[in-house]
C-alpha cells in the first residue's frame, strides 16, 4: 500500500478519527494527511473494536476513521466516507442502516484486509497444531517408543488427502486457501452468496453444507455476526458432522450454540475444538469450555499483529486516496 | 509410491526384516513380497529406531529391512541392499562402514522421504505457533483491549519478511520451503555441500554462516547426528545470533551444547528454543530446559505420523523393485 498521496488537487478533508493510535502509527497518520483537518476523539480505546466516545467534531467530517456508532453516522450530515478500523461489522449490517446509507450516499469500508493474513496464520497455526498433536505433545516427557510415545505418533494425522470446509469464505478464507496449497486437500467452502473459484467447491446452498458437514475432517468457522449467523452451528448441524471431525472458530462466538458443541464433543461426533471467539468473551471460569481436555481457546487474538496499528492506517491512507480520485475502494461492504 | 511390482523375471529374494510392523503394514508388505523369501527377527520394537535382536537369518539375506548393527551387515557376505528404517544414520555413517560398505558392494537407503513432510509439518508448526504465540494464548483468558490481550496481540509477529535460516538442507528443508512459499522470507540454508537453489541463499562456508547467524529471526536446525554436528551451537554460535532470535531444533540433540543454549535464553541473545529433540531423551525432571518458561518440548516425535508404518513399506517396497531392475534408489546414502 503507498504512504504517499498525490498532491491533491481535491479541497482539504475534515478527517475524524474516534479511536487511540500508538506512537508510530499516528505519525504516519499526520504526515500523510496533512493536507487534510484531522480530528481526533477525546478518550477513546486501545481496542479497534472498542466503540470510541461521540464527539462534536465527528458530525463535521467528511471522512470518519473507526467505529462510530452507527446513529451519529445518520445524524451526520457532512460525512461520505467511514473507514471502520476491525473486519467486523455487525453494527451497520442492519437493512435500515444500509438503506440509509445509501440514501445519505455514505460509503463504508472495513478492514479486511488488515487482519487477513494473521486470521489465516492463527487458523493455519491451529490447524498444524492439531495435525501435529502439539498440546499433548508438549506436555508429554515419554521415553522413545514407550506408549504414549506410540500413542502421540499414531495420533499425528497428516493433513494431506483430508477434507477441509471453510464457512464464511471472504478475505481470510482465500489467504487460508493459499497457505494450504502446498498440501493435497479437499476444500470445500461455503458462503452467502455464490461464487465460482478453481481450486475449491464452492457451496452456497443449505442442502450442500449438510453433506458437506458429513464430509470434513476439519470444520473452520469464519462466519460473521449477524441475525442469519446466530447460533447457525446448532445441535442439528453438528450433529450431521463426521465422527472425529475438529471444529475451528475465529469468526464470532454467537455463530455457535455453546451447549450443542459441548453435547458433540462429550458424546459425538467431534473429536476437538479450537476455538479464538466465544460467547460471551471471555467465558466465565467455570463454564465447561474453559476446562474441555479437548477444547483449545485463544482470547480473541486471531487478527493481532505486532503491525497491526501501521496496517491499519496504511488502509485507511489507501482508500482515503482511492475516495479523492474517485477511484475503488478495498473492502467496501456498503 | 507403487504398491505392486512387476512380475520378477529376478531370482527370488531373501528379505530379512528385523523390527516389528503393525497389522496393515505387515500385510501390506507380505502381499507385496510373494515372488521372494521373508524372514523377520525374533523380538523386535514398536520404535523404528531402537535396534533389532540379531538373528541367524540376517546373515542370508540378500536385503535387509530396518536397523541392522553395522557389524552384523560387514560379517554378512550375502547382504547387497539395506533399507534402514529411519532418517538418522549416524551408526553408519563413518569412514570405516563406508569403505567397507563400498568394498563389498552394499548400497544403503534411509528413510528421509518416510518422515520428511511430517517433519517439515512439525518444523512449520512451531514455527506458527511462535508467530501467533499460542502456548501464551491457550492459557490467557483476557478481556479483550485488557493489558495481557493488548501484551498477547502485539507479540505476534508475522513471518511476513522475516530472516530464516535452515541448517542441514535436506528433504525436510526441501519441503519445508514448499510450505513457506507463500510467505514473504529471506531464507538462507546452510549444507556441508554446496548446492544451488533459485529461492534458497545456500551456504557452506563457516565464515557465511556466522553472517547469517546474526541476521535470523529464526534459526531451524536439522542437522544430523555425526563427528562434525556434535555441539554444533555452541557458545561462540549462539553468541553469534541476533537478539531476540527463536531457535528450533528437530535435527538430533547432540548438536546443541545446552549448557550454552541456556545461557543464550537467559542472558541473550535468544528469546525462546522449540525442541523435539534433546540430550539426552528424555531430560531428566530437574534439567533447567524442562522448566523454562521460554523452552517449548516435545518428545522426538517430529517424523512420527499415523500412517508412517504404511509409508516405511512403501518406500521400501519402491526401493526394492528399483533394486530388482537396477534403476536409482531413493533416499540412497551409502
Amino acid at each position: 500500500m503507498p504512504d504517499s498521496l498525490p498532491d491533491s488537487p481535491n479541497p482539504a478533508m475534515h478527517i475524524h478519527v474516534d479511536f487511540q493510535l500508538p506512537e508510530p502509527a499516528l505519525d504516519l497518520l499526520k504526515s500523510r494527511t496533512r493536507d487534510h483537518h484531522l480530528s481526533f476523539a477525546r478518550g477513546g480505546s486501545a481496542s479497534v473494536l472498542a466503540p470510541g466516545q461521540p464527539d462534536p467534531a465527528l458530525f463535521e467530517a467528511e471522512i470518519i476513521f473507526g467505529q462510530p456508532a452507527p446513529a451519529d453516522l445518520l445524524q451526520s450530515s457532512a460525512v461520505r466516507l467511514v473507514q471502520i478500523s476491525s473486519s467486523g461489522i455487525t453494527r451497520y449490517d442492519t437493512p435500515d442502516f444500509r438503506e440509509a446509507a445509501a440514501r445519505k450516499g455514505i460509503q463504508l469500508c472495513n478492514s479486511a484486509h488488515v487482519f487477513n493474513r494473521a486470521c489465516a496464520d492463527h487458523l493455519f497455526a491451529f490447524l498444524l497444531a492439531q495435525s501435529r498433536q502439539l498440546p499433548l505433545a508438549l506436555r508429554t516427557r515419554s521415553m522413545e517408543a514407550g506408549r504414549d510415545w506410540v500413542h502421540l505418533r499414531n495420533h499425528c494425522v497428516p493433513l494431506d488427502g483430508q477434507d477441509l470446509l471453510i464457512l464464511g469464505f471472504g478475505a481470510i478464507g482465500e489467504r487460508l486457501v493459499e497457505l494450504l496449497r502446498p498440501y493435497p486437500l479437499h476444500i470445500t467452502a461455503y458462503r452467502r452468496t455464490p461464487a465460482d473459484r478453481p481450486d475449491v467447491r464452492m457451496i452456497h446452498r443449505p442442502a450442500d453444507l449438510q453433506a458437506a458437514l458429513g464430509k470434513a475432517d476439519h470444520i473452520l468457522n469464519i462466519l460473521p455476526d449477524s441475525p442469519h449467523t446466530r447460533h447457525f452451528f446448532d445441535t442439528a448441524r453438528f450433529q450431521s458432522c463426521k465422527p472425529g471431525a475438529v471444529f475451528y472458530n475465529i469468526g464470532r462466538g454467537t455463530t455457535v450454540d455453546q451447549s450443542a458443541l459441548l453435547h458433540a464433543l462429550d458424546h459425538g461426533p467431534l473429536s476437538a475444538a479450537w476455538l479464538d471467539v466465544t460467547d460471551p468473551e471471555p467465558l466465565p471460569d467455570a463454564h465447561p469450555l474453559t476446562r474441555h481436555p479437548r477444547v483449545y481457546l485463544t482470547p480473541h487474538i486471531a487478527g493481532g499483529h505486532a503491525t497491526e496499528s501501521l496496517t491499519l492506517v496504511r488502509h485507511f491512507l489507501h482508500n482515503l486516496q482511492q475516495f479523492l480520485i474517485g477511484a475503488p475502494l478495498r473492502d467496501q461492504v456498503i
